[in-house]
């Protein structure tokens, strides 16, 4: 049974609380069981963590490498600031599909770039707390299609 | 019914003769013939047009405006360069979501600017054809928000 | 008498219909009607053209090397990303006039640039509907002036 | 009776003995003589200014928020360089039109910025004298649609 | 018998009428006969096409992947601006050699850049007419080399 | 009675042995005395955290939504790189005034830009120790401001 | 008795009239009398100034070189662009705080960069009125410090 | 009998008692008598001038139009920020040297570019006092061979 | 005997599992290791630590302030990003030699700026392992040369 | 008999042993005998020199301002480094053709720009051996046209 | 018997007459003699160049392709302007290790790049003398694991 | 007796016969003549020097350390690209004081930087022939005080 780590960065314990013009009503904790929900009707085992502290997601990062089967990412800020995150990840042969709550694309030139982009599979970005739902479903179309590469290899 | 529009841009019409190691192999055909199958399962009635011509698809989204309930838009190399497309976006009231098949973050600098983001709903990007079928999703998601509002307003 | 075509460039098509906050609520129909009222007032033979497509408004302006005695140009995106309209205005002897909507320089940064600019007689922005008389006032300056250095030459 | 201020920034009372291949051989007297002549025929009482100074200029736009309904201001150089003047419009509550004789854009990449423009109803440039008259008439519209607007409101 | 497109974008139909200063007084249709003449002499086919519409270039790069061994292609002003035009050729297999009748490196700033340039086997400018036969001289070269290569293969 | 947090972040520690040209000679814990002894003038208690963990100082900002009335925040270095604090003031409804020791905007030009001042009230930098204290008085001051409101209101 | 300059630059005399979303309802008149009384309190005497010409705040400040003790500067939209008056603050040995009502790192691009502060003592902005007071306290406590040095000299 | 504008921007009236590191302890006086002294050596009349406002400077550019042969100006700070003092000296016919004190092209960034040279004869920069005597030696020279052309022409 | 602190940052602990393309197949605790032999050739006691926390580095090296006579650092990621570790080594006394196992000035250019270079003694790069020997000994070269100035001074 | 200098820059004599994938497998002195043969083919006399030294290029520049009617030139890399090179050929009358073995516009950033192109008549690069040749037929019909133009004047 | 060539380029020959403050007291034939002790010790031959000459440096690396086992090059000033020495390292097969005197990423922005770095083994910076030696063993180190693969190959 | 070098560089001695309309008709040898008679009447001893080669411009200003008094430096092109010449300079104690025969801040963009000129005593540029008499003055004004001041001290 395959296992997706949702990992959330700084800022993200405060969702519902935060700015509901941009990131809307939704607690975190809210989006975790409606993720694990998804999850069970696939078949997915999920954990989650959040972490203010860029380091403790580096840690968890490096964890996942012998733990998950995917890593669905929302770095928060500091998807814009940090290349220690990306490095980690190219550090672990785990896919990751990056998401974001708002379309950072639209919003101050700060948030255009993303460091995690290069070593992700992909990235969704302004669907709010459905974004993670459509990447779960991205991490198994993924690995439908590795497995179905195996087979016919 | 709900109806929806997938407009691909330029050089689209190449998908599977093209650069198979960035866009795959699948054909636009078969692309189209996924959404089709995926509006089906869930009654969506689906559009499709392509064209190399920016003027063609801005016609196309204007168009739009009285036919469809919403777009799903790969705008291809225009996305990088037409103002155009974009005031064309801005000037109908119909939710656009941007998809791309490469993660156009990936790759040269100069894919990484979109003008069709800072107009649309989201964007998903780097998932190949799957990313078609997340973008309708993320529209039905959308559509069901919408009318929840509508019913509670 | 004089002949002048006024052409307007993508998206004009939708004025009325489109972000009225900037672009106010006339038609393209109403304001090409006022150019030609103000036309027949001055004995002035109005052509009107809009297209969407960037080729075909330089065919247009090609035509017009020989059967107009100036243009007025609301080439809208165009402006600030086709160097081929630039080079198919430099390409006839027909004296041009630009002419925006709403005041490009007040807007996003990359409206403020402008490839017309440099191969057009000036520039009035900002003054909505009431912007195309103007232009036409100041094409009418432009010929008397001209037929007065003629004359003395 | 409706009163328009003509305020012309430095070097402006140089014209006709400055650089006439780029600006024209009109004298700044005859220039607001024109204006004169046109207010006088539509019913608008002109006054006039000039200065080399930038403060003077921002006096002159302070004295006209209780004397003027209107101000065409050509800045010269100012125009490129002084937040000042930007700020001292942005304090009073009368719409300014921004006017230059040559097409500044067209011109040294330093002439293209304006930091007027961003609190002006306008921009007209590249006419010569006769830009004063079609900022007049812009003036002159502006303010119809103004009365028009209140007797309907 | 080899066969070539020489493709020509937007503006060329303009060439004896437009700024002979920089491009001279010899017309396409000239150009297109030297071109056909130099193609007899060495015999190789030649097929020609003009159009001002972006759109209608990228379709014709799409078909010359069936029907042509070479592209001779002047994008003219679409060089600087044109990703879709870039992707095109990308999605050909048919080997494209770069044209311009001014040397673009000595001109405007905006013209030094091409998007064409990293597609293309190379790139001839500022031989006016004459760096068309050099380019279909280029163009024959690499085929005997890649002949000469396959027999050796 | 309000209560304020004094929070300082990366290196403010080490205040007094570190580079005493650029910061003086006073340490953290005298700077925090002589906060809390002006709180205590003014009937405000003070809350003090230093720490060298962005996540940290994040989790402080986090738990002052429920426990403080205002910050008094010096970043540090924090303040020049770290879009995740910018994203923590903004998620919380505690007023936040800026601090530097020294002057930044007289410093190394990667110290001029601040991620914190578009979120922050205001900012005080170039003081030394007191420039606390004056944080402190701004803080107060913008209670009372706030509190006549309210009661007016 | 110490002296203090308190000099206002460019459509500081506006305040209270102008952009009361920004600038608040308060008038430089009132400002001023709330300097004076906090100076009295203080023991402090006050010299105010205001002008909207660059020329008169360095003519100012020449003359404070003999008069003052300290200023309180306010250089309005001349912080952003005058160089000038950098060095009219260089050549005279009185102390100048920097002094903005609004957030000026908050704002627009073109007002984050500041020509004064590298010749200052600090900068307070964002706090309204009440930041002519802190600024007044930090002079008052640079003072202190400095006679205390030199008594201990 | 050739007359010479030696004119001085903003700041240089501190000459002497300002940052002497820089500038030395030469006050503006004494280089004026200097220059004088050595216009009496060589028969040329010296006018002399300074103000801290740049609208002065532009009026006495203009009134230099009728009754100087030459101007030597140190526009201070304003050599850097002025396009007003540069069109001012376009608007005359008179030929004008510049002259720094100090090296500035050995200073910050922002003293490098000058307004001025692209209007000026040539430019003098980091020589001191002495600068100005070279300036006037410049003048006389070209003065010389203006004169030697005129007699041979 | 000397001390010196082997510190590093964020991935380091990944080295050999992680892109042995770029950085090689040996562990972080094979490099350790060696470093300790080669200090024990040459009297010098070795402390190592790894943290993928920023704060926990900057915590390390005010910690070596009091422990260690020098440091050897590879910051990894942090390099590019921390302004906060390079105040770190400038608040502390003791000597930083920067090393990095492959050649950032070889790679993205993101890589190329580093943070720790102006407050190290100097910076080793692209000799994987053996970088670290190379650092030991550079700080053994610094330690003889600063006790032989110690000597004669 | 014309005589043209075929002119090439630094590190040209290692064609053939260095990086083939780039540059093949021919050496300069194949090379050089393929232009002298082709000279020969068409009654042309060549002249070559090969430096690896700015100055002694410019020494040949210089040479050949009396001793040829053309020059073939690959300056390599001082292409993109040397304004003394762009001068030198600017000193003389000699028409110079700029030649590159690869298609420097689909190379690293830094190759793009040319100091040579904007004095040259024309430049072809991305060819390999045959770019020479193509450049003594460019100089050929130059010639032809400018005797054809004397004939005629 | 290993062999190395060290390699120094302009002003090298200045050393401990030049800038003690930033490159030390100790002459070029000191630490030519310091090398050749260093090689001494461990079996290598070692060759020295200096020149003023980038094109006698280009030359010197051409000639080491057959005489040299490696390089240690000090390009002083060419580091940052040469793309002509990048170019000469890349025509050969010997590794090149880039050493520098002073630490450069600490000093001006002009010598923070490097155009060697991307074509050599590594860049050593900021130990004075003591560097080369560091490079001499680098350049050991990489020969031995060199050997080593080749002999289990 | 003083002694001065003046030292010219790349394409000086094509002076009279290159671009007249830059750089006037008088050639190298009779301005270096003019220098000499102006030596002469001032009791200095004139050396000169023209080369192409930018290593022996350097190996020109390390021989004057023990030879000269000044030079009179004409760096030509390498003006704008040579850090090594900058370096030179830096590595003697001879002042130089940098001319320039045309105004290079009226130039292009690439001419107005200059990486003599922080090195230098100071600049002249734009007067032609004149530029290098009033660059010996300069000299000698430069002696006259280091000597007065030695006397004095």
């Amino acid at each position: 049974m395959p296992r997706a780590l949702v990992l959330n960065g700084p800022n993200l314990n405060r969702l519902g609380l935060r700015e509901p013009g941009i990131y809307g009503r939704v607690t975190l904790a809210e989006i975790e069981a409606q993720v694990r929900a998804h999850g069970a009707r696939h078949g997915i085992e999920i954990d989650t963590l959040q972490s203010n502290h860029e380091g403790a997601l580096i840690d968890a990062i490096h964890a996942a490498a012998d733990t998950a089967d995917g890593i669905v990412l929302n770095a928060g800020a500091y998807t814009h600031t940090s290349v220690a995150l990306r490095d980690a990840i190219a550090s672990v042969a785990v896919p990751v599909v990056e998401v974001h709550l708002s379309n950072i694309h639209a919003r101050e030139a700060f948030r255009h770039q993303s460091f995690i982009a290069p070593v992700a599979l992909g990235q969704i970005a302004g669907f709010g707390a459905q974004g993670y739902l459509l990447a779960l479903d991205a991490l198994r179309a993924h690995w439908s299609e590795r497995s179905r590469a195996a087979d016919s290899g």
